[in-house]
């Protein structure tokens, strides 16, 4: 114990003196908030938080940790999904946060990419690019918290994806501390480099289990100069894809956004909203959200280019109703709708929701086949599937029984729900985490229905890089007992 | 040694017995030909060349070898460049030949994507595509012999990869044999997925080292429905990346080829082809050729959009002169002078070749800097950079002096040539190897100029999936002695 003790404080000791009272606390006031992840759904606790100003202060830091086996639970913004920046109650880790690092280091608007350092915030990566007449083509909710080393650890989504892809597609280059506290750095952007194994891949989405992510070069796009959005009334899901094919061809490379919603998920925002109205003056069982941004010419040709699009679809039988958004205002209230949902649904009592895909010529087809299935399994539930049906990515909520009690429900028959949803998806070859990675939140589910081959290959490649299991423990990685 | 035969012996009983007849054999008659590469720089020797017919026999005979610790070299085509499907001349490996696997297992046009077995080839591929009103945005000179195994496994380029990228970005799943002989599937297209390590990027480009890929799923493109093609003269190397960034910005994403070729290696094409023409009637320091390609409109608007921006850029004194090509077969003529290059400065004597990148930005700089210190450091030599400016990746050429003795000059002045152009790419930040692969050709390159901790990284993972080192030894990846 004593022994215990003192290594700790050696510990502590050392990584004071060399990251200097900024850099280093113990004081729980400092401590606390980072503790609990943002959805309140993990608490941890931690020796101290560490937080470098620089990449050789993390890479000194970590080389400190390797020698006292010090784990370490890297942090970003805390807005995960998946309690991935959360570290387990042992106290025995320290929480590495990279707040600090957030120097955006350079930018070339003439090349289209920039470096930024993993605390860089995405809401200022996004300002930073506008003020060069550039953009960052990837958003999302968390924007104003989520930072470029969380992003790039999770390969973060958002509704961008269908055009743009996920984050792995936008970055160019990374640089990231290893566990023996080397600095991998491959920051310099080469479009051709067959030097070997791709090993920025491999960082991006290991979500600090392989390393940690210091900075990364990104891609930007010229500015869009032209918005259209639509919101269109479809009887059935099945039609909702015909309509994604025949927009996607029709509209080229403009097609940013193509996100269903079904009518009882408009209904309960337009509760939950009571200043909203609904976009078309009648129902319909889905309802489809389409965004088209390009970076010529102007929103009037787009927004025409895009109605005749849709008058087009309509002639031929694929949507009921369609209605443009005349301004830049109306396009955000439609997105407020689909944004909302989440929310609304929240008021209505407890729900499992579940970030899953299939690929994108299934989704609704399991749709059609999935929610049936739940809600006869589970009487009373009711299944609601939303989002990004470009991505074959939908978010997947099973609603609780009126009555049933928060907290005792998901604990017992939400659980039950869940794993079913996972065994249905893994059955129609899909994926049990979109966007939102696994962390610790389905670190077991992915043991259970992850292939056997890709899992062993997955803890073999960690065992080969963090022998000590000291980056990220618990998270992401299922290892065998 | 009698242990050691009994044991080759009970291997090759044991593999016959697998895949018969057709599957294996050990007639020189049948070896010869796969055992030395297609340029005649390597030969090697095998104990049999095995030719399965399918995953599941790729995978009993990996288990067999894996048993027996016999070495695997895989081949597609044999059309490589760095000598990556070549064995070692000890005789202990098999040539594990993919070319019987050469179905299109599927091809969906609507969703624009098709899985193809390894042993398929690019040409017929392209075919295909084309037979269903589609593309695969991938090309090069071996087109004819490359398969898409080897295209995968080397993360093949060519002259789209401006637009398209290499051949990782048209990976959308991956089908693999691993060294223990289990499988790694996977095929299934999910435009998200988040359940850990992104393993089909680790096996892209691995030349075989870590797995033995069988199966790829492709993406599709609409096919092309307009072509324009100029010949552009211009004064220097940096105008070029000038004229390159305008014409990208002007003719948006249509710009699919940008490829420069200095004066004197056209006049040595002209030289080499007495039917040829040059294009424009003056000579220029530098020559650019450009292609756009459209999928929608015609031939006639996509010229005369191109012919548009390039006397824009006339105006703005960015090129001296220019000329579009008025049809198809004035399309394939600019493309012959450029394709043979190689062709013309092979009968002007021995030269050493380099497939090499730095960052777009920094090519006109580095060819500047780089040819007058070789050809000053090696008096009597000329060096010549063409190809891809638009990708950072030029042919960077060094002509051995006149009355240099082929075969001697290589092996000695060539050799410290080459070794020099290695030291100067790394200097700046860029690849001794852009496309063509490492192989056994630029192993010990590698591991004397890459950076020690990617070396380390790339190292552990070999050794994690590959322990017994049974995959493609003595490829790509540098071993410690």
């Amino acid at each position: 114990m004593t022994t215990t003790l003192s290594r700790t404080d050696a510990f502590l000791d050392e990584a004071r003196s060399l990251l200097g009272p900024k850099g280093l606390t113990t004081d729980p006031a400092d401590l606390t908030q980072w503790l609990t992840d943002w959805r309140g759904r993990y608490t941890g606790r931690a020796l101290a938080l560490a937080a470098p100003a620089s990449t050789a202060e993390v890479s000194a830091l970590v080389k400190v940790c390797a020698k006292y086996g010090i784990p370490i639970v890297p942090q970003g913004g805390n807005s995960g999904m998946a309690g991935g920046a959360t570290p387990d109650d042992s106290g025995t880790a320290i929480l590495l946060s990279l707040r600090r690092m957030n120097a955006i280091r350079s930018l070339d608007a003439e090349a289209g990419q920039c470096v930024c350092e993993a605390g860089v915030i995405l809401q200022t990566l996004h300002e930073t690019a506008e003020a060069n007449e550039l953009r960052f083509p990837l958003t999302l909710g968390g924007k104003g918290s989520a930072t470029i080393g969380g992003l790039v650890s999770t390969n973060a989504g958002g509704t961008q994806v269908l055009r743009h892809g996920t984050m792995r597609a936008q970055v160019l280059g990374v640089e990231a501390v290893l566990a023996d506290g080397s600095i991998f750095d491959g920051l310099t952007v080469l479009k051709k480099d067959n030097r070997g194994f791709d090993l920025k891949q491999l960082l991006i989405g290991s979500e600090g289990t392989l390393g940690i992510v210091t900075a990364a070069t990104l891609r930007l796009l010229p500015v869009a100069s032209a918005r259209a959005t639509a919101w269109v009334g479809l009887p059935t899901i099945t039609g909702a894809r015909s309509l994604l094919r025949f927009v996607d061809r029709a509209m080229g490379d403009t097609l940013e956004g193509f996100e269903v919603i079904p009518d009882h998920c408009l209904e309960s925002v337009l509760d939950h909203l009571p200043d909203a109205r609904a976009p078309l003056s009648e129902h319909h069982e889905w309802n489809a959200l389409i965004e088209c941004i390009s970076a010529e010419g102007d929103n009037a040709s787009l927004r025409s280019e895009l109605e005749k699009v849709l008058a087009d679809a309509m002639e031929s039988g694929l949507l009921d109703d369609a209605v443009l958004a005349s301004n830049e205002s109306q396009s955000e209230d439609f997105w407020l709708l689909r944004d909302s949902i989440s929310a609304a649904e929240r008021a209505l009592g407890p729900a499992m929701q579940h970030d899953i895909s299939v690929p994108v010529e299934a989704m609704p087809e399991f749709i059609l086949a999935a929610i049936p299935e739940i809600e006869s399994s589970f009487p009373g539930t009711k299944g609601a599937a939303f989002g990004h049906l470009g991505d074959g990515n939908v978010h997947f909520h099973i609603l609780a029984p009126t009555g049933a009690k928060p907290g005792e429900w998901e604990e017992n028959e939400g659980k039950l729900i869940s794993a079913r949803v996972y065994d249905l998806v893994t059955k129609w070859g899909g994926s049990i985490s979109a966007e939102h990675g696994i962390g610790q939140m389905k670190v077991e589910e992915l043991g259970r229905l992850g292939d056997p081959v890709a899992l062993g290959m997955m803890r073999k490649v960690k065992e080969a890089l963090d022998p000590a299991g000291l980056l990220n423990p618990g998270k992401l990685v299922p290892m065998p007992d």
